[in-house]
């Protein structure tokens, strides 16, 4: 799996500004011979699924296009606590310099990968799939969906503007389902999906008379979504919402929808502790083409 | 606690636009009467510390600059589940679509703050502080370092430039703690403390010895922190690291540590779950001035 | 009809600071008294579809946000030659320097509205609607999409990311209709839709029996169009396409198709001409409260 | 003809950020092995002068800095329908990537060269020459301004700030021709042309009297364009304007004037169509250097 | 004299941004009661011309829109020591907040307008005017030249893309001054003009016999000068230059030169001392409408 | 000495776009051969401390990648009139476009090394060190303090967020010295220094009651500044300042202060005369590789 660079290049620049503010690594530059080289493994202290090396190879290169990074697995693999996840050589300096900005990076998205990976595992004996909301820490949606594609889940939409998801405050004001949905339809694109929540099964029965693409099952029981889906018989997508932890999702898995989504993956997933091991070099003149 | 806007402004904006995309709120714009107002409460749905109202604010302003934010607490404060936190009015649109940025912001830096103030609680009959890390969401650091501040803890450096932190690395290249420091000292500023990682009491001396601004006291069990406090005899600020726990924050606290550092607050941290209640009002003429 | 200026603000600065340069509007700062009052009309000199006053305000704006600018139609509006579409009152150098800015983005926009219109009233008696594409000007996509939906079209996706469409050249390297239609609708979210390109009836036969949501019917005659609307059968959305004029949109409309695109729209479509007349008032000291 | 890359690389990659949205190009992700490779040809679909080659290679070679982008002519020629004007290899992925943007630029930019081509084909007889105005396309007008330039024509000023442009309304304004020039003259710099809108010989007679580098003869018949040339005998430069078009230029030219100045170049020529061919070669492993 | 906020905003604000790094003012933060008010006086503590008020009051006012800033005096104005400049009140932190970064625009603009009047003054009883060159301070260039024309000064070209100056460099590879200025003229637009720099009599003449819109005599003494003005005869404007000191400015510009230009008024020019003067008032609840 | 480009080169390129306007290099273009090449050399015209080759290189590489700059003295080093700085080979056409804004920085930033080393010089028989101000060019900070570095100097702090400065006004407000410094103490972080601004002898005793980590000691004559040396002991760094000259700073040196800070290095300091020397060699073919 890879995304382009322009996906997300300016993102990294910015998290290095921000980390180098206006004087840079002074530490470094107070401490360490300009021309010490030195090798670096990234290496997972804990098992996951891992998402996010090019994006801490930009870091790297960013700092120092002399840098060389070598990844030794791919995002969407899963490791085990040890596992080696990448070989950087470059002068010392510029490693140290960019660690804790490619670290940030890495641990975080390969967190969000590994909770998605949690979930993808306690359903993958239904048809169902695990996926994101908008609900995403700011700046990095691109991101984290990435991250959510690597662990095995799906994305929903990334932003307000490629799909329609009526809610209920969106049912309230328009004057209930079958107005929302009838204006929805007659105002959006034909490339646009919609998708309408709905927290009864006789909210559920209207959604169905009318047609929409998806419907978002709002914190119903196992035993009620096995009864909504039943009711949809597969003319419309069927997601559930509302909380569901990695234990609850099989249940609702096994209720026969196609979709459990969860905001959780990308606001609260914890890091994956990634560290950085160096192994510094011998001073030694820099060669010529560098 | 306030923040001057010029630190969080681009970041909601960016923030905005990355929700908007190309097309904005298609959902909204496609159910809601743009003449509909409505006037919203945040609600946190569980108890914890509050931080980041001005920047929900910012959100739902830059939306439409006639939106009406009143803030019914003030950032820093602990409140209890269903605790009203600012009362929103304006068309039901722009409540509508700003409401998720605005919330990413205000649950993930609350969140932020909440959990620093688990870790302060459990350290408050001592004189030890809980402190951040560079261990931040990139994009984020002005922000979150200022929740930490809200949830009663303290920052340690903002980046790279504004403090020497000689880690483990940067000693061995620089052949030993002693060459680190005296190399660091004669380098940086004057208005530029110094702090150095040890891992034993026998590096403890040799910092002594040259002397330090901080010292960062990584991985030791409390009995060992007691010792090492002692050693120090308020020559140097101390500081523990290494992964510790609410659960055993009170322990390093009492070994006698001016402070506990921990990345966990800013970078796993869950959010704190808040919520948006709208009452839409009846459909009415926006009055001449709006 | 309205947009979030969160949506163009940016563009409109910049298309501002492109005029500027580094001296700013040096003629009217040589030949025109500061102090000076005017009140100005923009004005139509031929017929169209309006699109683009909001942006138009914010030009003015921009420059001086004591101007006041007053719509006197809406986005969206068929006029006649010589309609006003706004009055605009400032100072005169504010409303000279702000003119051109103006009126490049009001008479392009409607420029745009006004080919869309002639289209969509060529095949109003149909079901057809006329969409766009992303042969769009470079840095005008936002708006060039609203000014389609201003002059009655819809919108095909705004981009790369928001659907998929499956041209001939995806077809050929992924080895045929079925292989292309599958690998997307395994790959792609829930929320996003699958349009694929047919030149023969018998390709589109290859696509409804995998299933599409859209087909893009690529330079067929109306005859063949009516054949392949009649072989869909409603099971996909029907978009006809190849450089259809507003003479052969008749036509084709009448085939049956849902859509009919056209590039044309955004990247060939002669402006609509639009003027400022400026009326300069006297001399006048600025009343106290600007 | 080159434009160095600082005058528009950005404006390519805010083309490509705005086409590829938050995911990227999702339809060539889900259908196209990453590793196969392709050639394309860049090819004029109808004759006319090319303008924008190296922007189409900016787009290229930002989504991927390993594709080869060989021009086969170059910026300013004219060539005949089914010319081939850039060969461009890499893999077939990168190409379907960047094909929309680079194709938008270069088809935009070539119909501006060839719509000046075509005036200044109608008046190469004469010493007259065709010129563009202010009249751009928002966010362009560098390379609208070079487009001109590639086709044969000259530039006007670049905006506000590079030459003065006193017209109908700073001259009312200013109470009068002579008012206007001579408190231009008094106020902008030694470098500075000026230059100034007439309607009338009258008016004309009272700039020559005053002096002006150059004077715009606004919306004159060609029998009275000649008595102006006449005489303003070559004490400034003549321009004639007013929505000429390519037929009526020759005899505005033939009036014997020094420019023909035109808005339609910029803001209403139509697109020259260029297409993409694309040649699929064997999925292969790319060499180790990529 | 003043200058439209588009045209400097954005340098102020980053100035501000390079001010405040990642945590803001946190001295005053630490000392400074929120509430507290306060009235500052602006105060030349030298005499001389002031350039950049409302540079400082976009300083103050981005730090906070609720201060107010009057001026005492308006750009172009000769002070003496000890003049107030504008007055400003506020909260006490407000203004603390922006001194520096107002101060900081306000001392190196009126510098150098005070420089430029120093040269002014002394050629005042001459045609001879002082004007400035490209050798400005990196981003600062339309703010410099704004302060040179406070300063009593003119413009020369504000860019590499205004004007055409013609230097010993492009006259040696264009093969000689005649090729040079015919090619220049062929190839430019006709609102451009040509200066070419010419260190003899010789050259000079040569110039003239092909035609330039101005002469850049560089380095020659008043006697030569004299004759060079004599040769010229006014047939293009004269300037002369090289390092010419306020003190050699008088015997320059009787030689009969237009214009004397001088790098030292933007690049060396010390800054005028300027101070904030603080009246902090009591501590006092903010009015509501603050 | 080096410096990170993440911190300078997005300001090279905005200085070059400040330069090249929409059009570039016109004269350049219009006279020069593009495929002649040249070699140059920066070279000092007077001597001093050279400061900002990365910076010089930079704005050559910008504007042509391939543009090679080799550099023949270091950052920091002391120069005599005439030697050589760097040679500089490409088309002659890059180097001649790069030159101005190349030189502008150099010269710029080696003033304020050169500057710096004349201090430096004077007082490098004592203890004391020079030092530099916040009050430095905006948008230069990161720079100016570079150079600062590189000629012999310490840097104060870098903006408002990095160390505490509490000034008279401060005092003022908190209500004492006693107040704002245990104020500051109570609330910025453990990393941060305090430094406090005192008057008298009456008021340093104060400070030293209570305790800071520097004291700057203004305006204060030397026999006063052995006295406040002497009364503090070595219990905080003492900082003299207040329009310290060149001249002056020999006997403040002497006093024993460990500081001598000077606004003026960075807002008043003359550049260094730098000038590029260009041989141009014959027209050639460009070699394949570039």
């Amino acid at each position: 799996m890879t995304l382009n660079p322009l996906l997300f290049e300016s993102t990294v620049r910015a998290a290095l500004v921000e980390d180098f503010g206006r004087g840079g690594d002074i530490t470094t530059q107070a401490t360490i011979p300009p021309d010490r080289r030195a090798t670096a493994l990234l290496t997972a202290r804990e098992g996951g699924v891992i998402a996010g090396l090019d994006v801490a190879r930009g870091a790297f290169e960013l700092v120092d296009p002399s840098v060389r990074f070598e990844s030794r697995v791919s995002d969407g693999t899963a490791v085990e606590p040890g596992a080696a996840l990448a070989q950087i050589s470059g002068t010392a300096a510029s490693l140290l310099t960019a660690e804790r900005t490619a670290l940030n990076f890495l641990s975080h998205l390969s967190g969000v990968a590994s909770a998605t990976a949690q979930i993808a595992r306690a359903i993958a004996h239904t048809e169902a799939r695990v996926c994101c909301t908008r609900k995403t820490t700011p700046g990095l949606r691109v991101l984290e969906k990435y991250a959510v594609r690597a662990g095995g889940g799906v994305n929903h939409r990334f932003g307000l503007d490629d799909a329609v998801l009526i809610k209920d405050n969106h049912i309230a004001v328009a004057g209930g389902i079958t107005a929302a949905l009838t204006s929805a339809r007659d105002r959006v694109g034909h490339m646009v999906k919609i998708e309408i929540e709905v927290d009864t099964l006789e909210q559920l029965e209207e959604v169905l008379t009318v047609g929409a693409d998806a419907v978002l099952l709002d914190n119903m029981a196992p035993e009620v979504l096995r009864e909504a889906v039943a009711l949809v018989d597969r003319r419309a997508i069927t997601e559930a919402s509302g909380r569901i932890s990695s234990a609850d999702a099989r249940a609702v898995a096994e209720a026969g929808v196609d979709l459990i989504s969860s905001g959780w993956l990308t606001h609260s997933a914890p890091i994956l502790d990634i560290g950085l091991d160096i192994q510094i070099g011998a001073a030694a003149p820099l060669t010529s083409d560098q």
